[in-house]
């Protein structure tokens, strides 16, 4: 809906990628093009410079959509990477879309910097979008919001929605009994995630030839492998290799960039399950990795 | 999701107005023009024949969208009108989606002819669309089914399906309860409804000027009133007029017409209120109709 809102067929959106595959779906559904911008591995998939985006910029662009904390990569947007971004859209004429589903996990008291903080400042550019999905490992429910202090942004995307009538009306109702949550459920939720990434991280950090940058949020990391196609060794863990008859199964990263032949090597891990599972999954890697190609 | 499978950007979809006005929603997303044959309260609604529905078709037609038992005029298409469209749509290569959600709701002993009947001699041209929110009167509910035996509009619906990710978590575990509904209750409902249409049906008749069509099914029925502007009508039943305290609240049926002007002296009535506030509601009718005016 945001996407529509704010393109006509043709239109394009930058992204950075890795980034959301769905992203893509949403696009062509509405007939928009998505230009990626890309960021590297190398620096925590942070953010080129004001200059490199820009020169992503054409006649038909008419908005950037961000993701942080990040979907695939697990970064978090500096409060500098948001000024950036913020100004270069407002000078530029852009929209800015932000996703901000996991906004509350975030890492080692690095502040998470919302779009909202900037809505006052520049009413008519900014659109947050929101889900409970993850917020409250709520990820059946299809309980969205789209946030704008832009008039015509909102009462247009209010038709769109009324075109569809509702949101699910049980799901409204257990989006309105969360509220009760008490806001340390979040801390708790958090502190767990991070135990997590902890295992996962260092654990990955000593297989040799694993590049990992540190994820700064979310549940998920991508992980370089010494490998030359990371979709036929997440293939093969599945169906050739096994470790005391157990397994990993990894997302293939190249699934997450639009141009060809990036993140070829690469992998999404979503650290979702127990810290015992994730111990037990890093050893498997190991294994696999020692093993694959031999 | 069936529009876009079917068409690409300015491609046209033949509907027979009054229809469901979302329609439009969904069709100004997708880039699409709905083209609207006209047809008549003075024969309940039914369609034209074959020819005077074939000089609509045009080279950008893809489709023939059509809902019986119909929102918002209660008509069922007969068996012979259904056969006719779907000659229709095989001999000038158009898909025809049938939007059946009403489909249990039909009274008189009239037989519903689904679009499932001709299936497998036009495997590749046949869309149902089908939900269960007017069946189990679970409306909030967001699962909605489509059905084709055409495999590239499945796969193509499939992939747009899974960019949403799934429907509601909760709606599909109720949805998967319904099933041990006793088929006896949707007798009931219908036999409830066929009591309402006739109090409503049978109270509209009497009142001078009024043309009502007998309903065929659903629960809605289409009324030309003796005014001009049936929306102005329903308007001043809201704001200026009460008997006993007491007003009704109608829809104006030019909504669900496309041609400007036509239906402008209509309005649809839902027969989901009780007997006892639907005699009610006629006696306010009449009596509204009495005072309007003068």
């Amino acid at each position: 809906m945001a996407m529509f809102a704010v393109c006509g067929p043709d239109d394009e959106i930058i992204v950075f990628e890795p980034f959301y595959a769905n992203y893509n779906s949403y696009a062509v559904v509405n007939g928009i093009r998505l230009v990626p911008v890309p960021t590297d591995i190398g620096n925590g998939f942070h953010l080129p410079d004001a200059k490199t985006i820009g020169q992503a910029v054409t006649s038909r662009t008419k908005a950037i959509l961000i993701c942080s904390p990040n979907n695939p990569t697990g970064t978090v947007y500096t409060r500098k990477e948001m000024d950036m971004l913020v100004d270069l859209a407002a000078s530029r004429n852009l929209y800015l879309m932000s996703d901000e589903v996991y906004r509350e996990f975030v890492y080692d008291g690095n502040a998470h910097t919302s779009l909202f903080k900037y809505m006052e400042k520049y009413p008519d550019r900014l659109i947050v979008l929101d889900s409970l999905s993850k917020r409250y490992s709520f990820c059946g429910g299809r309980v969205g919001v789209l946030v704008t202090m832009n008039r015509g942004i909102s009462e247009g995307v209010l038709r769109i929605a009324q075109g569809r009538l509702s949101a699910g009306y049980v799901d409204q109702m257990v989006a309105a009994e969360l509220r009760h949550i008490p806001s340390g459920y979040l801390e708790g939720v958090c502190k767990e995630y991070r135990k997590r990434r902890d295992i996962l991280y260092r654990g990955l950090q000593k297989i040799s030839g694993v590049e990992v940058p540190q994820p700064e949020g979310a549940f998920y990391l991508i992980a370089g492998l010494p490998v030359a196609d990371a979709e036929d060794f997440c293939r093969w863990l599945l169906t050739d290799f096994r470790d005391n008859g157990e397994t990993v199964m990894l997302a293939p990263a190249a699934g997450f960039y639009a141009t060809p032949d990036l993140g070829r090597n690469q992998v999404r891990i979503a650290y979702v399950l127990d810290s015992t599972k994730l111990e037990r999954s890093v050893s498997i890697i190991a294994r696999a990795l020692s093993v694959y190609g031999n």
